[in-house]
């Protein structure tokens, strides 16, 4: 390795990529993984290695071994029964590939340390960076790298966009790359790493952590490899950009789960806790609480100030957002005397200047637009919530529309609540697609302004401190 | 009144309607009511009221008062302006209405109480049960009644069940109704009562409660008129059927604005969830945690004992899940010898008998319906959690429907975890709508098997104490 942590520039934007395990059976594994490779429109080499193998598969010249491809690889993915891994990496670390990914399982995970052991002794060896095994490999929507072997019609595809997403767990990692495209936020890379047997966490947080495509990451871990390095990358990492991290294993009961799941040893809660607290990472209870802190970050400018103004086009959800900003340690905003008297002139005299402001449920494109418009330049209001009930006679797709204009105008952090069903959804959509993040309550949208903040603060102190 | 608390019979299965207020103009509430009425196929009679009338509306025969229909009014519904309501509310007395619904705003939730209080003398003075003002009426789907006067094309229309929700905000009452349908589980009653001038908290709760139609009730409030026959009603409601309550205005910032919004006063947050939780009231923190209560208690049986055994399909969410069902003070079950020896034999060696118990991605109908099946006869098993990620290989309709099938049949309560987008919510909404409660996190599933073992525990305890 060249350095304490690994690059893994060749696994995510590789030139040229070896499969070995490719196969013209469309059952197997290497068969998906290469199939994706052409589907996606990756444009560098594609070599399909097989022992058995005569001639071509998918259409591409293959080889019996990754010895006779006599050509540069950037990555070899590696997909075929355990047993004979350690044989394929050993051919790699001589045929000097430069990076390599083992989906196999079949390794510490089932108790097997001792076959594990053998792969690492390999990677050290030929100072090779493995990722896995164990894992679903990665996902690079730029560089059109995509090495997962599921069934991509049951996962929706996200777009390209600024969050980076490394999960310990294959199935948190589909599980959530596929709620992704449903929050309407942009991914830039995902990276699976299973096992960690080689590359672990600390190196996919210091890749992440300098990768100019990433601008926010989310991270999810059952245990730390490197404890210390860790803390020492996250340390530099969290000064630069958002690290969202949600862990598995916190309970006693999650912990021993988590044990017999990848083998890793989950440690206590509170050691976690307190670490994530100090070293500036955002932490997620939930999965959704994750996609919802991502949301944001990756769309909304930071702020330190707490002071939100709240519009709403009804009472009662207004009510319950007031609730969950003070629950949430948030103040609501006062506007200034020169807010009130623009307001009072635009809005029907029913609608009263305190917050929440209530626009009643006609509130059309034009009540919503001013009420942003002059809260965003009212030097008493640091962020806004804005609650568009599209059950109400008024609300449609020109107050999203609206919403979306003066939205990503504003200098100031905005978030939409927007439950509802089929109608609401269209709507949301619409204004996720645009960088404006959307929940499906008032809780929901105030926890995610409270973890911005929380963020901010930390940023905040330590840029002064250095 | 006839005792104590209104019956609102006459209000939900009206015979005849009186809609005053309707009119040929499709931007007038009375028109949008009048045009809903008809639409839903409701058989009973019509009488459009309107002062200027001459002839018809909507094809129907007008008239220009209630005293000129002369024919027996089992509901009239009241939709003009503020100012000519008391009026028109004398009349219905008069004609010898027997319910009245007053959709009309600008009473006390404006400021100007003396008209709501003329509207009170009003009533008592014919033992009028009137609902609202600053309301959307009532539905109900078996006797199709709809008064809501709303873009219907807004809001997702639910099926018919077992759950009844009260709402004294309207704007609450249109977004929750939109969200039940697309939480897949059926409506019965609909009853939104704004500032609660005549009928309150404790007619509806009392009439909810002793309704045959109604299993679940969800209950959005800001304040209570009647605090002492609030409880009365609770104490004897909460033993029949459970109670889901979300009180807006808890904290001071949120009570404030509640008082602005119905003029409700909201009282102390920790007065109010002492007798929440004195009087078996199951109170949700948020919208979401309301519907996901909803839907475990309107499909599941109850049960007062804790042992939760969990099957899942990817480790990590399984990791996640015993987490979750710690924080939430379950435990997880541990299987009897029994069914670790046909569990063992109908599972591939790479499973292993601990719970979570981690099926693999590869599992498909046949492991998910032995497990289920094993686990609904096993003695040291109380509860099921069954994480069906739908973006793994094995998991297809196949395993949706095996769900269904074991799941209506046990008698033990199931819980789903299956997060996801569009793949997954086929699947969810499949299973929704046989009954069987879904949720995208193993926390939302936690706290709402929690809920259940709680409420149930109430019920357990309050019926040996009679």
């Amino acid at each position: 390795m060249a350095g304490k942590y690994y690059n893994l520039d060749n696994m995510l934007k590789p030139k040229s990529v070896a499969i070995i395990g490719a196969s013209q059976s469309p059952e197997k594994v290497g068969h998906i993984i290469m199939q994706n490779y052409l589907n996606v429109g990756y444009s560098g080499e594609i070599y399909p290695v097989n022992v058995s193998s005569t001639g071509t598969i998918l259409g591409k010249k293959s080889y019996k071994s990754v010895l006779d491809v006599k050509k540069p690889i950037d990555l070899a993915v590696i997909a075929i029964p355990a047993k004979f891994v350690a044989d394929a990496l050993e051919e790699c670390g001589k045929a000097k590939v430069k990076s390599v990914i083992i989906v196999s399982s079949g390794f510490s995970e089932v108790g097997d340390s001792e076959l594990q052991e053998k792969l690492v002794s390999i990677a050290k060896k030929y100072s090779l960076p493995v990722l896995g095994p164990n894992c679903l490999g990665v996902m690079d929507l730029r560089s059109r790298v995509d090495t997962m072997f599921l069934p991509t019609f049951k996962i929706d595809k996200p777009s390209i966009g600024g969050v980076s997403f490394a999960s310990q767990s294959g199935a948190v990692g589909s599980t959530v790359l596929d709620l992704i495209s449903h929050e309407n936020f942009g991914l830039s890379k995902f990276i699976s790493y299973g096992n960690a047997a080689v590359i672990d966490e600390a190196d996919i947080l210091n890749y992440l952590g300098h990768d100019p495509d990433t601008k926010v990451i989310i991270f999810y871990i059952e245990g730390v490899k490197r404890g210390k390095e860790f803390i020492e990358v996250a340390r530099e990492v969290t000064k630069l950009k958002p690290v969202i991290i949600i862990k598995g294993g916190i309970t006693p009961a999650g912990s021993s789960a988590a044990h017999s799941h990848t083998a890793s040893l989950a440690g206590s809660y509170q050691a976690y806790e307190a670490v994530f607290e100090q070293f500036g990472f955002i932490q997620a209870k939930s999965l959704d609480e994750m996609l919802y802190y991502a949301k944001i970050f990756e769309a909304q400018p930071l702020t330190t100030k707490k002071r939100v103004a709240v519009i709403t086009n009804g009472g009662g959800v207004g009510v319950l957002a007031a609730d969950s900003l003070y629950l949430n340690g948030l103040e609501m905003a006062t506007l200034s005397k020169e807010s009130e008297k623009i307001l009072r002139k635009a809005m029907p005299p029913i609608v009263n200047m305190s917050m929440p402001m209530d626009m009643a449920g006609d509130a059309d494109d034009k009540r919503f637009g001013t009420a942003i418009d002059v809260f965003s330049k009212d030097p008493n209001v640091d962020a806004l919530m804005i609650i568009s009930l599209f059950q109400t006679p008024g609300a449609d797709s020109r107050v999203a529309s609206t919403i979306i204009k003066y939205g990503t105008e504003s200098e100031k952090p905005i978030v939409v609540v927007s439950p509802g069903g089929n109608y609401a959804e269209v709507h949301n959509n619409m204004m996720e697609s645009s960088g404006v993040p959307v929940y499906p309550s008032p809780e929901d949208a105030s926890k995610a302004l409270a973890a911005l903040i929380k963020y901010s603060e930390y940023r905040e102190r330590h840029s002064k401190s250095g």
